[in-house]
């Protein structure tokens, strides 16, 4: 059927040319991706922060699926980048016409714009549409269904390479509802492809895919246990329509075993960070105090998320055209 | 009551300050639109594809009907040109505070705009706007009821000359249901305008406005009939409500009937082109095989909307202030 | 609890960094704000218009009410100064996934914007806020429940001094529903500050807050003493809602009563103005024909909202980061 995401990522002569997916990334382009985001942190800081990058250029910002806050990361670091950004709620764009997805992507292409930033609740619709669009045309996924959230895990990684200083030998630990997780599922192929030393998952088993460790983590039902010794614990969001269906029992009972608090955290090595995507549910995964504590860096994630979709951006639509590279 | 609509669209020295209708507008002013977006079409390149020619002004896209595709080439097209864009759904704001629609106007250009583009399901409601501004500010239609869609129209004229060459001798037909169709009336202006050799319109007699003829084209039931020879086909769109009144028998009937198949485009010149405003219904006014086809230039009119938009605008607000004329 | 709205308004060295109300604010830092609008007003004229103030700067509009006007007031504003702006409708965004108020806020600041343009139906909410971010960051009350609405008083002062030289001396009658409007609220703080002769209130007992004698302002419940010899008649707008309770009887009587006729505006001074926060009710508050007379300033208010804005905008940045005062 389709080409696997690997084949279409890259053009011809090995460039990315789509961000797809982490699996099947080599680590270079990961490793790339992190310094050329290192090179625009100064960026965020109270000076001039526009770079020309991606002057005269049009990011469309294309949600099939709600996400406030994830397509304003997405539109601030292309403004910061230069670019002219079109923001489109799609799903009323399409269904109250009747028009086709492709049909509406093939249009504005047309109008000559130069990247997609998609999200869908459909696996694979990043995919789909970067497979009917002419080759100078980028695709960024910003998540879709429980397949992937590619950016979401390169910002993970930037944030733990800024902690840790680097990915040996450390042992990360992700916590909560895996099975619907697409952020899991692309951490993990990052933090593969970046090598530390040991991945574990920790949840209920109804929130945790009987096929996972076939992906080479290791698999804890107790938090006591899956948090001893880690370096980084990544807690997942647990949206709360798991509780009307037979997934998890109650609120109180998930917190009381698997919210992170602050004494479930004393298992985690003793300068541990703790991460999460957003928004929080304070007391459902995770405690208020451990939220905002000193081992969080959940803010620091949101920061750093703007700097790696600029260097995302960059690095695509610095493969267009011939131009130079970035970083 | 109201000056006629050209009347409004000139200035007391005879230049073009609104874009309300082709209806009245000399061949010069149509052919200089033509010719400026001509100039516009390598910004549309892969390159840097931003002018000044707007710098500094505000455009307002004002919708009190939803069209998220024709919003976006507005706004695509005044970024380009450097503009400040505000999109207003203007629906909500006007219905929910009670204030009428010229306080709206009056209140939005006393904050300095310079542009409006102005869609509504009224005809005649850009006309009204432009009657009650101050004479500094310009007004394009971007549909009014069944009355005019000029721009939509302007890009239909471009795409035929850098098609064909030009004008002179071509036989163009329009297909569907002209009766609710603003894009039909004023693609058989700006056709007259630009004199073609002969339009006709096709479709059944309950979508055709009887007093059509007495805008000097040939009325066709019968699509053999109708395509017979036709160097350009228009296609309208069929809004699917139809169905629900007795307009229309049936999806199966009229696509039998009146939706272009590659079968039916055989009684057109071995040449012609197939041309659609958009968003198509494929299988009831457009087989895909056709949409998709090489005889479609669909596509092509989306790219070049964008650069007859900026060309109306720039010719607008190029008559403001005294300043230069573009291209 | 919470510290006095004038203590978090002021930075350790005495500069202003939030603008939450007018009160406790100093004479001259009222003063300060007019004279840099002044020096905006002549960016709106029909030349170029921008201004790089807070260009690489990124204000975030954060709107959990509605209102398209304001909103679009502010969003003119901060593109003039260069800014980039996000729109964001906060009450969608917070309540479709749970997360509090100030986690959003903390959110949105951790991206690096660096001004908030609030505006909610609970009175306190921009006070909060500013109340919980990082120093750097600049927030504005665009309108927070019957508390304030300060930027609001200020163009009414702004539009006052343009049109009356000064505000030693005047008498000014303010109109209507004090009792649910917090511009009244900032109307009555600005103009005791700048040290007018004479603040009245006019409307039915119902209307007026029991407490307002004590903020140096004279009752009358009757149009024609209420008006007599004022130099500016300040209408406030009169939200239809009343008419449901039991707090207005009818909207003939409202407008036989308090609606501002050219006959009731005999009993002001020869050369008075008038003002309206708009958007208007026609025929309820004020008769078409006195907000469309000579009188009338209502579209000059709008114009000088923009300068005015501006002027709050780059004043508040300014501060940051020690950089230049502007004007």
């Amino acid at each position: 059927m389709m080409p696997s995401d690997s084949a279409v990522q890259f053009d011809s002569s090995g460039r990315l040319r789509h961000f797809l997916t982490i699996n099947g990334l080599p680590r270079e382009t990961l490793t790339g991706i992190l310094d050329t985001a290192e090179s625009f942190m100064s960026f965020g800081q109270r000076e001039i922060r526009k770079v020309p990058l991606l002057r005269g250029r049009t990011v469309v910002n294309l949600f099939f699926e709600a996400s406030t806050r994830t397509r304003t990361t997405f539109e601030i670091a292309a403004k910061r980048l230069s670019a002219d950004v079109i923001n489109l709620n799609a799903a009323r764009m399409s269904t109250s016409k009747g028009e086709t997805i492709l049909d509406t992507v093939r249009t504005l292409e047309a109008m000559h714009t130069d990247m997609f930033v998609v999200r869908d609740s459909a696996s694979g619709a990043a995919h789909l549409i970067a497979s009917h669009l002419p080759s100078h045309v980028r695709v960024i996924n910003a998540g879709d269904g429980r397949h992937a959230h590619p950016t979401q895990a390169m910002l993970d990684m930037f944030t733990i390479r800024r902690e840790k200083g680097g990915f040996d030998g450390l042992c990360v630990a992700i916590v909560g509802d895996v099975l619907h997780s697409r952020v899991a599922r692309s951490q993990i192929h990052a933090l593969s492809t970046l090598g530390v030393a040991e991945v574990r998952v920790i949840g209920p088993r109804t929130l945790i895919p009987t096929e996972i460790e076939s992906m080479g983590v290791k698999v804890f039902a107790d938090m006591a246990e899956g948090l001893s010794g880690a370096d980084v614990v990544m807690m997942l969001r647990l949206q709360r329509e798991r509780m009307e269906g037979q997934l998890v029992p109650s609120e109180q009972e998930y917190f009381s075993r698997y919210g992170l608090t602050e004494e479930k955290l004393r298992h985690a090595a003793s300068d541990a960070i703790v991460m999460h995507p957003g928004p929080i549910n304070r007391g459902l995964e995770i405690a208020s105090s451990v939220a905002d504590g000193e081992r969080s860096v959940i803010l620091s994630q949101v920061t750093n998320g703007i700097a790696v979709r600029m260097s995302i951006m960059a690095t695509l639509m610095g493969g267009a055209d011939g131009g130079e590279e970035t970083g």
